[in-house]
C-alpha cells in the first residue's frame, strides 16, 4: 500500500492545477471500480468503491465523498475527504444539494478521447450523470478533466520519484538474474517464469498485463504483439531483447535490454546487429537530446524517427515513449508521431517533472534489437532516470 | 488461462442472442484494456490489446477484428476471428470499410446505465467512435448491448459451471482450514492473511478487490464495508463472519460462512444469536422459494425482505442476490429492490442457466449473523449449487 501522504501530495496538487487551469471543480463519478476501474481515481482514494461513487474537489480545496453505505466507513477512515456523505437508495439527492452549494461554474467529469488515463468514466455512467442532474444547470457545466488529470498524472511529486526509482532497481535486479540464466536451449517461455517467480519473491506486480509482462523475444522468428511469451528457445547468432516492467506499492518501471548468444569462435555480434544497436541508441540519444519544457512530444518523437531512417532503417511503428508513473503507460503528454490514433497526445506542451520512457526497436536477421529507458524531464531539457545499457550483454 | 473452448462456446453464444434480439451486429470499442478493461470483452477475447481495437460479431456468425499493429498477430492466433485487420496509423478507415460491407441496421455497443458489465465503453471512447463514423448513418444505429451482454453473461455454459463448482470447492477447502485456525485472540487481519497464503498456494484469484477479499468480520464493533482486515481479535462470545471467493482460471465463488466463539461453559450460541441465524436462514429460503424463470429479481428480493422485516428485524441495505461468474458482482439481473441506484436491473426476466447468490446479515450485539450461498437457476425453479451452512461452526 502507498503511504497515505502520496493521496494527501496528490490531493494538494489537484487544487493547485484547477486553480491553474481555472476550474471550478473536479468530479470523479464512478462504480463497482475492481471490475471497471477509474485509472484518475486512485491517484486520490486508496480503495474500491460498490456502489455509484461521486468524488468531488473544489478549486478552495474542499474534498467531498457521495458513496453507498458500506463504503462511507473506509472513505471516512482513509481522512482525505473533508465531508462524506453515505446514502442507500440513491445519489442523486446528495450530488444535487452539493454542487447546488458549491455553485461550480465548470465540472471537470474524467473523459479524453485521446487519453485512456483520463477516460474512466464510462458511456453509461455520463448518461446515468445527465439523467441525476436533469433540470439543473450543471450538465452544460460539465468538460473534459482530460488537461487536468494529464497533469496530475504527470507532474511526479518527491515521494512518486522514490517509489519509481524503486521499481527502477528492482527491475535492473531481476534482468541481472536473467542475464545468469540466458543460454542456448533457454526459451522464451521459460524465461518468462523465471522472472515471474522473481517478481512474486519480490513482492513485485507487473507493470502491464501479467500474461506480457516480461515480453520475451528470442531470434528473428519470435511473434510480435504483447503475448504471453512462447516457444522459442534461444540458439547461437540469436538476439534476445526482453521488454519488462514492475509496479512496487502502485509506481511503475518499464525498460528493455538486449543480449546476444555468440556463435562458435565469436567474440563479439555480427556486424548487422552492431550496426542496428548503433542505430538504436542514437535515435533514442537524437530524442533525448530535444527533450525539455515546452517542446510538444510528436517533435521528440520525430527527431528519433528522423535520425533511425536516415540511418537507413524502416520508421518505427508506435511513438518514441510514453508516461510512466502508476501504470506502465501513464496516459498525459506523448511522444509520439501526429497519428490519427493517438489523438491530441503528442501535442501537449512537455512539462518538468514529467517520467518519460525512450523507446524503440529494429528488426534483424538475428532478431530484436531494442532499448527502453526511462528519463526525467528538468528544468531545461531532461536526464537519465534510468541507467541505459551500454552495450549488448553476450552469452 | 480458460480454455480456447470456452470463448468459441460464449462466440456462439453471442450470435445466437443477436438473433434472439433481432440485432444485425455487436461491434466492442477498446483500448488499453489492462488500464480501462471492458468487462464484455473478455467473454470472447482472451488477451489485452493496446491501440483502439474494434471487434464485431454479426447475427450471420461472422467475427471481425480491426486491431493495432503488434496486436493483430496475437488475435489471429487465437483463431477466434474470421477477419484480422491490421492498422498503424489510424482504425478508422477499416472499421468505415467494414461497416459498409456489413450494412448493419442495428449495431449494439457497450453501454448501459444499470450494469457495469456491459458499460464498458467509455464516453471518451463513445466520442471517438462518434467521430470515426461522422458522415455516415452508424451512429444512428448505435443502441445499448446491454441485453445481449446480461444474457452472454448469466447463460452459463457447461465448461462455465464447472469453472465454478471447482471455484466454490476451492472455497469450502479454504473455510475448512479457517475453522481450524479460527480461536480466541486471532484477529481479523491475520485470518486475512492465512486466506491469502492459501489463495497463493493453490494459484487462486481473489473474486473481488483483493485487499477486500476475504471481508473478515469479528464481534459487535468490526467496521463495515469492502476494505481490509482489521486489528479487531475474536474474543468468546463474539460471532465471526467471513465473505469470500475466489477466481479459479477467471471464474469465481462468493460465499459468507460463520463461526461462533463460546463463552466458558457455554454449549451453543446465545439465543440472540440462534434467532438471526434462522431467520437469515428463513429469509433466503424465502427468496429461493420463489427465483423461477419468467420472475423479475425483485420479486425475489421482495419475498426475503418481507421475511426478514415480519420476523422482526430491519431491511438489508443491499440487494438479496447477484449473478456471479467471471466476476463475483456478474452483472446482468439482479435480485435487488426496486431503488433508483440499481437502474433496471432489478426488473429483468430470470432466465434458465443462471448462478445467482442469495445473501443477507442482521448486525446483533455479538456480531454479524450472515450467510451467502449460490444457486442455479433450472427449468422451474432453482437449486442450491454451493452447500449451505446448516448450524453455525463452534469454535
Amino acid at each position: 500500500m502507498v503511504d497515505m501522504i502520496l493521496y494527501r501530495e496528490k490531493m494538494e496538487q489537484a487544487t493547485r492545477i484547477l486553480n491553474e487551469l481555472l476550474l471550478d471543480c473536479w468530479l470523479l463519478f464512478v462504480r463497482e471500480t475492481d471490475e471497471q476501474p477509474d485509472p484518475a481515481l486512485k491517484l486520490i482514494v486508496n480503495h474500491d468503491v460498490t456502489w455509484q461513487s461521486a468524488f468531488l474537489i473544489t478549486r478552495q480545496g474542499e474534498r467531498i465523498a457521495i458513496v453507498g453505505r458500506y463504503d462511507d466507513d473506509l472513505v471516512r477512515q482513509s481522512g482525505l475527504f473533508s465531508t462524506v456523505i453515505g446514502y442507500a437508495e440513491d445519489f442523486a439527492p446528495a450530488l444535487r444539494a452539493t454542487l447546488e452549494r458549491l455553485a461550480p461554474t465548470s465540472i471537470a467529469i474524467n473523459y479524453a478521447e485521446g487519453d485512456v488515463a483520463a477516460d474512466g468514466l464510462t458511456h453509461g455512467m455520463y448518461l446515468q450523470l445527465l439523467k441525476a442532474l436533469n433540470g439543473t444547470p450543471y450538465p452544460q457545466r460539465f468538460l473534459s478533466a482530460g488537461p487536468l488529470v494529464s497533469r496530475l498524472r504527470s507532474r511526479k511529486t518527491e515521494t512518486e520519484l522514490a517509489l519509481m526509482r524503486q521499481a527502477i532497481r528492482e527491475t535492473d535486479e531481476i534482468f541481472q538474474v536473467v542475464t545468469n540464466f540466458l543460454r542456448a536451449g533457454r526459451t522464451e517461455r521459460e524465461t518468462g517464469e523465471l522472472m515471474h517467480s522473481l517478481m512474486a519473491q519480490r513482492h513485485l506486480g507487473a507493470a502491464w498485463s501479467y500474461d506480457g509482462c516480461p515480453g520475451v523475444k528470442f531470434g528473428p522468428h519470435t511473434l510480435f504483439g504483447h503475448g504471453a511469451p512462447g516457444d522459442i528457445a534461444l540458439e547461437p547468432g540469436f538476439i534476445a531483447s526482453i521488454d519488462f516492467g514492475v509496479s512496487y506499492n502502485g509506481y511503475c518501471s518499464d525498460l528493455q535490454r538486449l543480449w546476444y548468444v555468440r556463435e562458435a569462435g565469436e567474440m563479439e555480434p555480427p556486424e548487422v546487429v552492431r550496426r542496428a544497436f548503433q542505430a538504436v541508441k542514437g535515435a533514442i540519444e537524437a530524442g533525448k537530446a530535444v527533450l525539455r519544457p515546452g517542446v510538444q512530444g510528436w517533435q521528440v518523437d520525430e527527431a528519433a524517427r528522423t535520425y533511425l531512417v536516415q540511418a537507413g532503417y524502416e520508421e518505427y511503428k508506435h511513438a518514441l515513449g510514453h508516461s510512466v508513473g502508476r501504470h506502465a503507460h501513464d496516459g498525459g503528454p506523448l511522444l509520439g508521431p501526429r497519428w490519427p490514433r493517438y489523438g491530441d497526445a503528442p501535442y501537449h506542451r512537455i512539462e518538468e517533472g514529467v517520467v518519460f520512457t525512450l523507446e524503440l526497436g529494429i528488426m534483424t536477421e538475428r532478431g530484436y534489437v531494442s532499448q527502453e529507458d526511462e528519463v526525467l524531464v528538468t528544468a531545461d531539457g531532461c536526464e537519465w532516470f534510468s541507467r541505459p545499457q551500454e552495450a549488448i550483454y553476450l552469452i
